[in-house]
């Protein structure tokens, strides 16, 4: 077994079931803690109990855990605790981007608001107006899970000193993880041709850098007493990966087998994605190509052959190469600034496997 | 000078100029704190600027102040810094209540998904899907100021333990106000006649007791070093004040001078408000009545006399004298909670006053 196998394995079969376990628990414990037995709140509960626990790789309080690790922390039961904080966030960002993104399916289940939605099947209320307050309910059931991490990370029993510190940069992550979504949906409302190279770089440093990869590292990490340096150290690794990571995604999601994916076939050039790979295409593309690209784009109805021409311009244009190579320069950085450090071999491992994971997949 | 008009004095003249001057430098300091200088980042640190700054009374955090005094705090220039972190998440959960309530004005300016929606006035984007993307925004903008809260808070020199046992706090009773606002938009979904008095009365203590009186009292006694039997006094304080300052809210709004309470004439009949006062009245009205206050409730085009017409069943059903009773009952609770306490005398007469003032005002 490679690095690679090895730490999937530990993510699916150790770290997982862990983390579930002690998320499964924080929620029941969140219906002891309610005021005022009523019903609503206790549908509240229940609702992020299977918001929370219905699927989800753990990705990132594994991170958290296995930066704890890298610098020697020993009190594995305890950053397990601290690490559903993070999962915890997850959730409350997916509830709230679900309702931007007008999803109706999340994890193979109903979204948030469309659970509510439901709920209010039966009201007296015209259509509109319920699927108005669905979405309310939504957000502040996000703000309700919001509050509840910072509950669970503060309850773990680290040293204050360093509680307080850690906490200080889950917020700064989150803060980061906002502003990447803010950017993500200004450039939403932008055709896409105006779309830039920096600001799809700088959506995936924010949104999948920080949030799942340094930051949960560094978080775990300050809990196990890093140096700063050693902070810098997990940036240096989770900066360009998270980036490696999402170039592999849009080559895959463009150029994949959907049969492998899981994605349905061209499915992101039908909802016009503003990949990297389509805004150099456009970028390099002559008059011909750019129009040709640009009328493909968004396309509901698109088909086999056409989807066929936006890769060709998508190859000819030079853009897939450079996503390659940018791809694969970060993910050796990445790899590189782990190799050196001087952490706790298991840790080390982990981080060196999961990277190969992210990068190499082709699934 | 009375002890109300004393405490409205320092609330408006010590308390609202101290309080702003440390939002604004927080919120100025904000834009050195942000990563990759992208004008998007920019352009929403200086939104929640001109949010947070653009009025309020600063009830919340001036009670954060008191409640510190009253246990013997000293470290005033702290506490006010502190202090900010309650004014902040007000104005992250008005960002998302006005979206719930697709309010189009706050405090005399526009709601921040108005603000989102007049910048994406010119982009290519049809009307509807623009408004939906500028909630978005909102929602999301509204998430990172309540990350910059908790920044606030831990960055003050309190001893880490207590900073701890504070933020918990703060954090307990955003979770309460959250679950009020779900009690709340849930009670909208039903019918007037089945809304349980229960309920209106969870929501007060939820929104009103313990976000905006108990909540930040406790909060800045815990600061203060406060025991548990001083959280408790404020609590004693805060829960039926908050509740008997809404039903009093709600009998000014239905009886009051439309010129002195600067509320539209009939708007809480005209939008239907589920008040306590129209709750006892549908629960004690006999056929004829209740069908008749139905009809008048929500009704868009009330004249002057059907308004009359609803005030009247009011009074005749004896829900008037019900809540001027119970609010008058809890208003005493209130200041007999606070007049026996062992707090500092400048903190108590403060707690005292403005209870006079909350009860008594008529505008």
């Amino acid at each position: 077994m490679n690095l690679a196998e090895a730490a999937v394995k530990k993510l699916k079969e150790v770290h997982k079931p862990r983390i579930d376990k002690e998320l499964k628990a924080a929620l029941e414990n969140e219906k002891n803690l309610i005021p005022f037995k009523n019903d609503v709140f206790i549908d509240a509960v229940e609702k992020l109990e299977d918001f929370n626990l219905r699927g989800g790789k753990r990705l990132r309080p594994a991170f958290m855990v296995e930066g704890y690790r890298c610098v020697g922390g020993e009190n594995i039961d305890e950053i397990y605790k601290a690490s559903i904080a993070i999962e915890g966030s997850e959730a409350y960002l997916l509830i709230h981007d679900d309702i931007i993104d007008e999803d109706e399916l999340r994890r193979g289940k109903p979204t948030m608001h469309k659970m509510f939605e439901a709920d209010l099947e039966s009201s007296h209320l015209p259509m509109e107006k319920r699927k108005h307050l669905a979405e309310g309910l939504a957000i502040v059931i996000g703000d309700v899970q919001a509050t509840m991490n910072y509950d669970w990370f503060l309850k773990t029993n680290f040293p204050d000193n360093l509680k307080i510190k850690a906490v200080g940069r889950f917020n700064d992550i989150l803060r980061l993880t906002s502003y990447g979504q803010l950017l993500d949906i200004m450039s939403e409302t932008k055709p896409v041709e105006m779309v830039k190279e920096e600001d799809v770089l700088t959506i995936h440093r924010l949104k999948t850098s920080a949030y799942t990869i340094y930051g949960p590292l560094q978080i775990g990490a300050i809990l196990g007493g890093a140096s700063e340096k050693e902070s810098e150290i997990f940036y240096n690794y989770g900066d360009p990966l998270g980036v490696a990571f999402q170039l592999q995604d849009d080559i895959l999601g463009l150029f994949g087998d959907p049969k492998r994916t899981g994605k349905p076939a061209h499915s992101d050039l039908r909802e016009g994605k503003r990949t990297l790979l389509i805004v150099k295409a456009l970028e390099n593309a002559d008059a011909k190509q750019k129009e040709r690209l640009l009328a493909l784009l968004g396309k509901r109805d698109l088909t086999d052959e056409e989807a066929e021409e936006a890769r060709e311009i998508v190859r000819e244009t030079g853009s897939l190469d450079y996503n390659r190579e940018m791809a694969k320069k970060l993910a050796n950085q990445a790899l590189e600034a782990v190799e050196k450090a001087d952490f706790v071999q298991e840790g080390k491992d982990y981080l060196i496997g999961i990277a190969e994971y992210l990068i190499n997949r082709d699934v």
